[in-house]
């Protein structure tokens, strides 16, 4: 997951919390993937599009919430999510970019502040993390982690639901589970909406159209192994899929792997700051 | 809840199917509240604005899930929500409709067909109904419906978090639950993100700027008996008040109790048709 292109390496950042690994972020110090830093906090996928197609992304979003799980909106032309971050800038806390034209990838950047444009909205979506965190703290093992390797992610036959000109495949990602503890597995990932949630499937590949789980479409193969059931979750790549496929003029995202870390618990009832029962104020 | 304008009593709908009550008021046989009806299915606020506003009234309830839970958005200029029922028309499908200009109530109507144009977006919200089944269904008493009220409601002293011209007061609604079931009513309603999800607040309304419990902004008053505790949920009705403090030119809603009946589940994971395992197509 990521080049191991570290000024800092990933062990000094464990120990720090998310908003100061933001700022090893922010000045350029740290540009590696994000899992397991943060602690405990929500981490996101971004996706930045010009206000145009804001709205049909938003209901793309909203139709398919297993794939694309919306936990923030900037407001047109800022870079900022205050609900999940005070101090986050979406321009500079990431710690790889893609940039995508007209629906191919154009260029890989640690910073996209020179590119910023009034007329951008970000969104960000949840992602597995949060979810492998949940499993692995009830003893679950997962191999792609165990042994540093990116999660399988193969296209579906399901289609996404589609708003305007965003459709496509959904993509899952694939995770093998020990058959006595599929039911817990399921169980503990529903309890993260914020994270894709339940599997969207178990079992027979072929039945979700996927021919070869040896030869995913991105990320590692990984073994499914004696008494193993390979298990499918909705992923975060669905909505990047429906980014390329509706060639719109300019599109940043993330790069795989290196997310934005909220400062939001990843166990969070919704996605935002304010807890519970929030801070009351006295007086109407 | 609702003027006793039935041609069909409620009673003869009792045990009809959502869909089948959603042509009953389609026909306009039936014009009252929707409580009870529809056989589990959720139920949902509706709000229908100008697209110039949507992306606003988007990341609004976005910002705000609990007293907001997004459940669908339509297409622009089209009545239906396919992912909710595959027969909706939300200018028929209601039974009482409220519509605002420059955020003053201007009429109340059973069909919004003629006003319908084709710059317009709608939105369905999740409501309370969901969570006070799941409550009954666990025993536990719910006082406005056993005595016929409509629940009380307050403007509380928490303020939402704005986007746009959209911004105001949470509105809470208060139900009396025996201090011995209070855990128990936390964790049901937490089950239910797409229905306000878990109390904001219970105790002291003065905590949260409700200065007189028995004089309720919106519904009727309701005791709060020995050995109960009040509890306060996020409502429905905060973004009704943030539509007519944005006054914007025109905005449709439904007449509150006068629900669109969906055909989703109302324990449903996501707020779609799709079940969590979807039915699966072969081949890519």
């Amino acid at each position: 997951m990521g080049e191991p292109d570290l000024r800092h390496g990933f062990k000094d950042l464990m120990p720090l919390d998310a908003a100061e690994v933001r700022g090893q972020i922010r000045s350029g110090a740290y540009r590696s993937h994000t899992a397991g830093l943060g602690r405990n906090k929500l981490q996101a996928n971004l996706a930045i599009l010009p206000k145009t197609f804001a709205l049909d992304f938003f209901r793309y979003c909203q139709r398919n919430p297993k794939p694309c799980p919306i936990v923030g909106v900037s407001d047109t032309g800022s870079p900022a999510l205050p609900a999940l971050g005070r101090d986050i800038d979406v321009r500079t806390d990431v710690p790889a970019y893609y940039v995508y034209e007209n629906g191919a990838l154009a260029e890989s950047r640690f910073d996209i502040t020179d590119l910023w444009s009034d007329e951008f909205v970000a969104f960000a979506l949840g992602c597995s993390f949060t979810f492998e965190r949940a499993m692995r703290a009830a003893g679950i093992a997962l191999w792609h982690i165990d042994n540093n390797r990116t999660v399988p992610m193969y296209r579906s036959s399901i289609d996404s639901i589609s708003a305007g000109p965003f459709m496509g495949p959904v993509v899952v990602s694939m995770r093998a589970i020990d058959k006595d503890r599929l039911q817990q597995v399921v169980e503990i990932s529903k309890r993260f909406p914020m994270a894709h949630g339940s599997p969207l499937h178990w079992g027979d590949p072929g039945e979700i159209g996927i021919d070869d789980i040896g030869a995913p479409d991105w990320g590692d193969a990984s073994p499914i192994g004696e008494g193993q059931v390979p298990v499918f979750w909705a992923c975060g790549v669905t909505p990047q899929v429906a980014i390329e496929q509706a060639r719109i003029p300019v599109c940043i995202t993330h790069k795989p792997g290196h997310m934005l870390i909220t400062d939001v618990d990843d166990d969070a009832e919704v996605p935002g700051l304010r807890s519970t029962r929030p801070q009351a104020r006295t007086g109407k």
